[in-house]
Protein backbone atom coordinates (compact mmCIF):
# COMPACT_ATOMS: atom_id res chain seq x y z
CA UNK A 1 0.00 0.00 0.00
CA UNK A 2 1.33 3.40 -1.11
CA UNK A 3 1.37 6.08 1.89
CA UNK A 4 -0.33 8.73 0.06
CA UNK A 5 0.47 11.50 2.43
CA UNK A 6 3.92 10.56 2.34
CA UNK A 7 3.98 10.92 -1.50
CA UNK A 8 1.17 14.37 -1.41
CA UNK A 9 4.46 15.35 0.76
CA UNK A 10 7.57 14.82 -1.38
CA UNK A 11 5.21 15.82 -4.51
CA UNK A 12 4.59 19.37 -2.99
CA UNK A 13 8.63 19.53 -2.12
CA UNK A 14 9.47 18.72 -5.32
CA UNK A 15 6.74 21.86 -6.81
CA UNK A 16 8.03 23.72 -4.35
CA UNK A 17 11.62 23.78 -5.09
CA UNK A 18 11.44 24.31 -8.57
CA UNK A 19 11.33 28.28 -7.28
CA UNK A 20 15.13 27.91 -7.06
CA UNK A 21 15.14 28.10 -11.02
CA UNK A 22 14.07 32.01 -10.15
CA UNK A 23 16.99 32.58 -7.65
CA UNK A 24 19.74 34.56 -9.53
CA UNK A 25 23.04 34.51 -8.43
CA UNK A 26 26.24 37.12 -9.38
CA UNK A 27 27.62 34.74 -11.79
CA UNK A 28 27.36 35.55 -15.62
CA UNK A 29 27.00 32.44 -17.85
CA UNK A 30 30.41 31.56 -19.71
CA UNK A 31 29.04 33.60 -22.63
CA UNK A 32 28.18 36.41 -20.90
CA UNK A 33 24.74 36.55 -21.66
CA UNK A 34 22.91 36.84 -18.56
CA UNK A 35 23.03 35.64 -14.86
CA UNK A 36 22.65 32.34 -13.88
CA UNK A 37 20.01 30.85 -11.23
CA UNK A 38 20.60 28.55 -8.36
CA UNK A 39 19.68 25.44 -10.47
CA UNK A 40 21.34 25.41 -13.33
CA UNK A 41 24.78 26.09 -11.23
CA UNK A 42 23.68 23.09 -8.97
CA UNK A 43 23.20 21.58 -12.20
CA UNK A 44 26.70 22.36 -13.95
CA UNK A 45 28.64 21.64 -10.49
CA UNK A 46 26.83 18.03 -10.34
CA UNK A 47 28.37 17.41 -14.00
CA UNK A 48 31.70 18.78 -12.50
CA UNK A 49 31.66 16.66 -10.24
CA UNK A 50 31.19 13.82 -12.39
CA UNK A 51 34.25 15.16 -14.72
CA UNK A 52 36.51 16.54 -12.02
CA UNK A 53 36.35 13.84 -9.21
CA UNK A 54 39.84 12.22 -9.86
CA UNK A 55 41.53 15.48 -8.94
CA UNK A 56 39.83 15.45 -5.06
CA UNK A 57 42.71 15.28 -3.05
CA UNK A 58 40.83 12.57 -1.18
CA UNK A 59 39.22 9.99 -1.87
CA UNK A 60 35.21 10.58 -1.68
CA UNK A 61 31.97 9.22 -2.55
CA UNK A 62 30.67 10.61 -5.41
CA UNK A 63 27.13 10.18 -4.75
CA UNK A 64 27.21 12.12 -1.56
CA UNK A 65 29.33 14.77 -3.46
CA UNK A 66 26.90 15.01 -5.76
CA UNK A 67 23.65 14.56 -3.25
CA UNK A 68 24.98 17.68 -1.40
CA UNK A 69 25.63 19.81 -4.62
CA UNK A 70 22.37 18.99 -5.99
CA UNK A 71 21.03 20.30 -2.62
CA UNK A 72 23.53 23.06 -1.85
CA UNK A 73 21.45 25.88 -2.51
CA UNK A 74 17.98 25.26 -1.70
CA UNK A 75 17.94 27.64 1.46
CA UNK A 76 18.26 30.63 -1.14
CA UNK A 77 14.61 30.07 -1.98
CA UNK A 78 14.01 32.02 1.25
CA UNK A 79 16.78 33.64 2.12
CA UNK A 80 17.98 34.71 -1.56
CA UNK A 81 21.47 34.45 -2.93
CA UNK A 82 24.15 35.93 -0.56
CA UNK A 83 27.16 37.27 -2.69
CA UNK A 84 30.67 35.57 -1.93
CA UNK A 85 32.03 39.38 -1.01
CA UNK A 86 28.91 40.77 0.58
CA UNK A 87 30.23 41.08 3.94
CA UNK A 88 27.21 42.67 5.58
CA UNK A 89 25.06 39.83 3.83
CA UNK A 90 27.21 37.48 4.89
CA UNK A 91 26.76 38.41 8.81
CA UNK A 92 22.51 37.31 8.73
CA UNK A 93 23.55 34.53 6.41
CA UNK A 94 23.68 31.59 8.48
CA UNK A 95 20.23 32.93 10.30
CA UNK A 96 18.61 33.40 7.19
CA UNK A 97 19.88 29.66 5.65
CA UNK A 98 18.52 27.99 8.99
CA UNK A 99 14.85 29.60 8.91
CA UNK A 100 14.65 28.37 5.28
CA UNK A 101 15.99 25.08 5.77
CA UNK A 102 13.55 24.46 8.57
CA UNK A 103 10.58 25.70 6.37
CA UNK A 104 11.87 24.18 2.86
CA UNK A 105 13.28 20.73 4.26
CA UNK A 106 10.29 20.47 6.66
CA UNK A 107 7.69 19.73 3.86
CA UNK A 108 9.56 16.69 3.39
CA UNK A 109 8.68 13.21 5.48
CA UNK A 110 10.87 13.21 8.40
CA UNK A 111 13.55 10.58 7.78
CA UNK A 112 14.18 12.59 4.32
CA UNK A 113 13.76 16.05 6.27
CA UNK A 114 16.90 14.88 8.54
CA UNK A 115 18.48 13.18 5.68
CA UNK A 116 18.70 16.59 3.35
CA UNK A 117 19.54 18.40 6.89
CA UNK A 118 22.44 16.48 7.48
CA UNK A 119 23.94 17.06 4.25
CA UNK A 120 23.56 20.33 3.73
CA UNK A 121 25.14 21.32 7.18
CA UNK A 122 27.98 18.58 6.13
CA UNK A 123 28.45 20.98 3.02
CA UNK A 124 28.14 23.76 4.96
CA UNK A 125 30.70 22.50 7.89
CA UNK A 126 33.33 21.72 5.33
CA UNK A 127 34.85 19.30 7.01
CA UNK A 128 34.51 15.92 4.98
CA UNK A 129 36.09 14.55 2.11
CA UNK A 130 32.88 15.15 0.16
CA UNK A 131 32.14 18.41 1.47
CA UNK A 132 35.53 19.74 0.93
CA UNK A 133 35.61 18.58 -2.72
CA UNK A 134 32.02 19.81 -3.23
CA UNK A 135 33.47 23.31 -2.24
CA UNK A 136 36.60 23.16 -4.30
CA UNK A 137 34.02 23.01 -6.99
CA UNK A 138 31.17 25.29 -5.57
CA UNK A 139 34.48 28.27 -6.25
CA UNK A 140 36.09 26.78 -9.16
CA UNK A 141 32.78 27.35 -11.25
CA UNK A 142 32.46 30.68 -10.66
CA UNK A 143 36.08 31.48 -11.36
CA UNK A 144 35.71 29.42 -14.67
CA UNK A 145 32.49 31.46 -15.61
CA UNK A 146 33.89 34.58 -14.82
CA UNK A 147 37.12 34.37 -16.80
CA UNK A 148 34.94 32.85 -19.98
CA UNK A 149 32.72 36.07 -19.85
CA UNK A 150 35.96 38.48 -19.33
CA UNK A 151 36.19 39.19 -15.99
CA UNK A 152 32.79 41.20 -16.28
CA UNK A 153 31.36 40.40 -12.74
CA UNK A 154 34.62 41.30 -11.07
CA UNK A 155 35.57 44.31 -13.18
CA UNK A 156 31.51 45.98 -12.44
CA UNK A 157 32.46 45.38 -8.79
CA UNK A 158 35.91 46.23 -8.48
CA UNK A 159 36.82 43.28 -6.83
CA UNK A 160 40.12 42.88 -4.97
CA UNK A 161 42.35 39.93 -4.47
CA UNK A 162 42.01 40.34 -0.96
CA UNK A 163 38.23 39.80 -1.19
CA UNK A 164 38.64 36.21 -2.55
CA UNK A 165 41.09 35.12 -0.69
CA UNK A 166 39.73 33.53 1.99
CA UNK A 167 36.83 31.58 -0.65
CA UNK A 168 39.52 30.34 -2.86
CA UNK A 169 41.40 29.31 -0.20
CA UNK A 170 38.73 26.44 0.03
CA UNK A 171 39.53 25.11 -3.39
CA UNK A 172 43.10 23.63 -2.47
CA UNK A 173 41.42 22.01 1.01
CA UNK A 174 39.82 20.17 -2.10
CA UNK A 175 41.25 20.20 -4.63
CA UNK A 176 44.82 20.75 -4.97
CA UNK A 177 45.36 20.31 -8.48
CA UNK A 178 42.31 22.31 -9.44
CA UNK A 179 43.97 25.22 -7.28
CA UNK A 180 47.18 25.27 -8.79
CA UNK A 181 46.08 24.29 -12.99
CA UNK A 182 42.95 26.06 -12.89
CA UNK A 183 42.28 28.50 -10.51
CA UNK A 184 45.05 30.28 -9.72
CA UNK A 185 46.38 30.62 -13.55
CA UNK A 186 43.10 32.00 -14.08
CA UNK A 187 42.69 34.48 -11.28
CA UNK A 188 46.41 35.70 -11.93
CA UNK A 189 45.46 36.10 -15.81
CA UNK A 190 42.67 38.44 -14.61
CA UNK A 191 44.72 40.20 -12.61
CA UNK A 192 47.31 40.64 -15.27
CA UNK A 193 44.42 41.67 -16.91
CA UNK A 194 43.14 44.21 -14.50
CA UNK A 195 39.98 42.47 -14.57
CA UNK A 196 40.77 42.00 -10.65
CA UNK A 197 42.49 44.31 -8.51
CA UNK A 198 45.55 42.52 -7.21
CA UNK A 199 46.37 44.39 -3.87
CA UNK A 200 47.66 40.70 -2.69
CA UNK A 201 49.59 37.76 -4.20
CA UNK A 202 48.09 34.88 -4.87
CA UNK A 203 51.27 32.77 -3.43
CA UNK A 204 49.69 34.23 0.28
CA UNK A 205 46.76 31.04 -0.83
CA UNK B 1 52.40 14.33 -12.26
CA UNK B 2 49.23 15.67 -13.67
CA UNK B 3 48.23 15.02 -17.41
CA UNK B 4 47.57 18.41 -18.61
CA UNK B 5 46.33 17.36 -21.81
CA UNK B 6 43.58 15.61 -20.11
CA UNK B 7 43.14 18.62 -17.70
CA UNK B 8 42.69 21.07 -20.64
CA UNK B 9 40.07 18.62 -21.97
CA UNK B 10 38.20 18.41 -18.94
CA UNK B 11 37.75 22.16 -18.48
CA UNK B 12 37.14 22.72 -21.79
CA UNK B 13 33.75 20.19 -21.96
CA UNK B 14 33.00 21.69 -18.15
CA UNK B 15 33.02 24.78 -20.29
CA UNK B 16 31.39 23.79 -23.56
CA UNK B 17 28.19 22.00 -20.83
CA UNK B 18 27.35 25.92 -19.86
CA UNK B 19 25.50 26.13 -23.20
CA UNK B 20 22.84 23.50 -22.01
CA UNK B 21 21.68 26.77 -19.74
CA UNK B 22 20.64 28.47 -23.41
CA UNK B 23 18.50 25.53 -24.95
CA UNK B 24 15.03 26.18 -23.61
CA UNK B 25 11.94 23.56 -23.30
CA UNK B 26 8.63 23.85 -24.29
CA UNK B 27 7.48 23.04 -20.34
CA UNK B 28 6.93 26.07 -18.23
CA UNK B 29 8.32 26.80 -14.62
CA UNK B 30 5.48 26.01 -11.87
CA UNK B 31 4.69 29.93 -11.36
CA UNK B 32 4.13 29.88 -15.11
CA UNK B 33 6.89 33.25 -15.82
CA UNK B 34 8.99 31.78 -18.05
CA UNK B 35 9.65 28.33 -20.12
CA UNK B 36 12.36 26.44 -18.17
CA UNK B 37 16.32 25.40 -20.03
CA UNK B 38 17.71 22.03 -19.82
CA UNK B 39 20.36 22.53 -17.36
CA UNK B 40 17.28 23.83 -14.65
CA UNK B 41 15.14 20.68 -15.72
CA UNK B 42 17.97 18.09 -15.36
CA UNK B 43 18.80 19.48 -11.63
CA UNK B 44 15.51 19.18 -10.80
CA UNK B 45 15.52 15.41 -12.46
CA UNK B 46 18.63 14.66 -10.33
CA UNK B 47 16.53 16.22 -7.17
CA UNK B 48 13.17 14.23 -7.92
CA UNK B 49 15.44 11.13 -8.03
CA UNK B 50 16.67 11.59 -4.71
CA UNK B 51 13.42 12.13 -3.24
CA UNK B 52 11.28 9.46 -4.88
CA UNK B 53 13.56 6.68 -5.91
CA UNK B 54 11.16 4.49 -3.20
CA UNK B 55 8.84 4.58 -6.05
CA UNK B 56 10.87 2.85 -8.96
CA UNK B 57 9.28 -0.48 -9.44
CA UNK B 58 12.70 -1.76 -9.44
CA UNK B 59 15.75 -1.56 -7.14
CA UNK B 60 18.36 1.02 -8.75
CA UNK B 61 21.76 2.49 -8.78
CA UNK B 62 20.24 5.64 -7.39
CA UNK B 63 24.30 7.08 -8.81
CA UNK B 64 23.90 6.00 -12.45
CA UNK B 65 20.14 7.27 -12.30
CA UNK B 66 20.66 10.66 -11.32
CA UNK B 67 24.63 10.62 -13.44
CA UNK B 68 22.14 9.88 -16.46
CA UNK B 69 19.58 12.49 -15.42
CA UNK B 70 22.70 15.00 -15.19
CA UNK B 71 23.89 14.07 -18.98
CA UNK B 72 20.54 13.33 -20.79
CA UNK B 73 19.94 16.26 -22.40
CA UNK B 74 23.56 17.62 -23.36
CA UNK B 75 23.47 16.36 -27.07
CA UNK B 76 20.48 19.51 -27.40
CA UNK B 77 23.20 21.82 -26.77
CA UNK B 78 23.77 21.44 -31.01
CA UNK B 79 20.58 19.00 -31.47
CA UNK B 80 18.12 21.56 -29.50
CA UNK B 81 14.74 20.51 -27.63
CA UNK B 82 12.41 17.93 -29.73
CA UNK B 83 8.96 18.81 -28.83
CA UNK B 84 7.63 15.73 -27.26
CA UNK B 85 4.63 15.69 -29.70
CA UNK B 86 6.28 17.01 -32.58
CA UNK B 87 6.07 14.36 -35.30
CA UNK B 88 8.61 15.80 -37.47
CA UNK B 89 11.42 16.86 -35.03
CA UNK B 90 11.54 13.15 -33.84
CA UNK B 91 12.13 12.02 -37.75
CA UNK B 92 15.27 13.41 -37.16
CA UNK B 93 16.06 13.78 -33.64
CA UNK B 94 18.43 10.08 -33.28
CA UNK B 95 20.98 11.30 -36.27
CA UNK B 96 20.93 15.37 -34.96
CA UNK B 97 21.31 13.91 -31.56
CA UNK B 98 24.32 11.21 -32.37
CA UNK B 99 25.74 13.82 -34.50
CA UNK B 100 25.83 16.41 -31.02
CA UNK B 101 26.69 13.25 -28.69
CA UNK B 102 29.97 12.77 -31.05
CA UNK B 103 30.99 16.26 -30.73
CA UNK B 104 29.95 17.16 -27.49
CA UNK B 105 31.21 14.15 -25.33
CA UNK B 106 34.02 13.74 -28.21
CA UNK B 107 35.46 17.07 -26.55
CA UNK B 108 36.22 14.71 -23.05
CA UNK B 109 39.36 12.34 -22.71
CA UNK B 110 38.70 8.94 -24.35
CA UNK B 111 37.54 7.23 -21.09
CA UNK B 112 35.47 9.59 -19.69
CA UNK B 113 34.00 10.28 -23.62
CA UNK B 114 33.21 6.02 -23.73
CA UNK B 115 31.81 6.46 -19.81
CA UNK B 116 29.18 9.56 -21.04
CA UNK B 117 28.18 7.67 -24.51
CA UNK B 118 27.39 4.41 -22.47
CA UNK B 119 25.40 6.23 -20.17
CA UNK B 120 23.33 8.24 -22.64
CA UNK B 121 22.59 5.12 -25.03
CA UNK B 122 21.68 3.05 -21.89
CA UNK B 123 18.97 6.28 -21.27
CA UNK B 124 17.92 6.40 -24.34
CA UNK B 125 17.25 2.79 -24.78
CA UNK B 126 15.05 2.73 -21.90
CA UNK B 127 15.90 -1.03 -21.25
CA UNK B 128 17.60 -1.10 -17.55
CA UNK B 129 16.78 -0.77 -14.23
CA UNK B 130 17.78 2.63 -13.81
CA UNK B 131 16.60 4.42 -17.48
CA UNK B 132 13.36 3.30 -16.58
CA UNK B 133 13.32 5.20 -13.55
CA UNK B 134 15.00 7.85 -15.31
CA UNK B 135 12.56 8.01 -18.14
CA UNK B 136 9.67 7.77 -15.65
CA UNK B 137 10.84 11.08 -14.01
CA UNK B 138 11.60 12.66 -17.20
CA UNK B 139 7.65 12.17 -17.92
CA UNK B 140 6.51 13.12 -14.32
CA UNK B 141 8.19 16.50 -13.91
CA UNK B 142 6.86 18.00 -17.03
CA UNK B 143 3.34 16.59 -16.37
CA UNK B 144 3.44 18.49 -12.28
CA UNK B 145 4.79 21.37 -13.70
CA UNK B 146 1.89 21.83 -16.72
CA UNK B 147 -0.49 20.61 -13.90
CA UNK B 148 0.62 23.62 -11.82
CA UNK B 149 0.98 26.39 -14.45
CA UNK B 150 -2.40 25.59 -15.32
CA UNK B 151 -2.50 23.73 -18.42
CA UNK B 152 -0.52 26.78 -20.32
CA UNK B 153 1.55 24.92 -22.92
CA UNK B 154 -0.94 21.84 -23.03
CA UNK B 155 -4.24 24.54 -23.89
CA UNK B 156 -1.62 27.00 -26.18
CA UNK B 157 -0.62 23.57 -28.30
CA UNK B 158 -4.05 22.07 -28.12
CA UNK B 159 -2.74 18.68 -27.34
CA UNK B 160 -4.68 15.60 -27.68
CA UNK B 161 -4.27 12.87 -25.03
CA UNK B 162 -3.58 10.17 -28.40
CA UNK B 163 -0.28 12.66 -28.76
CA UNK B 164 0.25 12.01 -24.79
CA UNK B 165 -0.28 8.36 -24.42
CA UNK B 166 2.59 6.76 -25.48
CA UNK B 167 5.14 8.82 -23.94
CA UNK B 168 2.99 8.36 -20.58
CA UNK B 169 3.23 4.74 -21.06
CA UNK B 170 7.01 4.75 -20.23
CA UNK B 171 6.15 6.28 -16.27
CA UNK B 172 4.01 3.40 -15.31
CA UNK B 173 7.10 1.48 -17.18
CA UNK B 174 9.42 2.79 -14.51
CA UNK B 175 7.17 3.53 -11.58
CA UNK B 176 3.51 2.29 -11.26
CA UNK B 177 3.22 4.21 -8.37
CA UNK B 178 4.34 7.49 -9.94
CA UNK B 179 1.92 6.45 -12.92
CA UNK B 180 -1.28 5.50 -10.38
CA UNK B 181 -0.94 8.24 -7.70
CA UNK B 182 0.78 11.70 -9.44
CA UNK B 183 0.64 11.55 -13.63
CA UNK B 184 -2.40 10.06 -14.10
CA UNK B 185 -4.78 11.88 -11.67
CA UNK B 186 -3.30 14.68 -12.90
CA UNK B 187 -3.73 14.11 -16.52
CA UNK B 188 -7.05 13.63 -16.01
CA UNK B 189 -7.94 16.61 -13.80
CA UNK B 190 -6.09 18.69 -16.98
CA UNK B 191 -8.72 16.90 -19.39
CA UNK B 192 -11.13 17.00 -17.14
CA UNK B 193 -10.93 21.11 -17.12
CA UNK B 194 -10.56 21.15 -20.61
CA UNK B 195 -6.34 21.41 -20.93
CA UNK B 196 -6.21 18.65 -22.61
CA UNK B 197 -8.54 17.30 -25.26
CA UNK B 198 -9.72 13.95 -23.97
CA UNK B 199 -9.98 11.74 -27.38
CA UNK B 200 -9.00 8.64 -25.80
CA UNK B 201 -9.13 7.13 -22.55
CA UNK B 202 -6.43 7.48 -19.89
CA UNK B 203 -7.38 3.69 -18.92
CA UNK B 204 -5.67 2.53 -22.22
CA UNK B 205 -2.71 3.18 -20.12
Amino acid sequence: MVDKERLAQQMDFCREVDKEKEVFRQSFLCSGSRRENDAEHAWHMTLMAMILQEYSNEDVDLLKVIEMLVIHDIVEIDAGDTYAYDVEGLKSQEEREKKAADRIFGMLPDDQRDFLFELFHEFEAGETPEARFAKALDNVQPVMQNDASEGRDWREKGIRLSQAIERQRRTARGSQILWDEVSKPMLQKNIDLGNIIGDVSLDEI
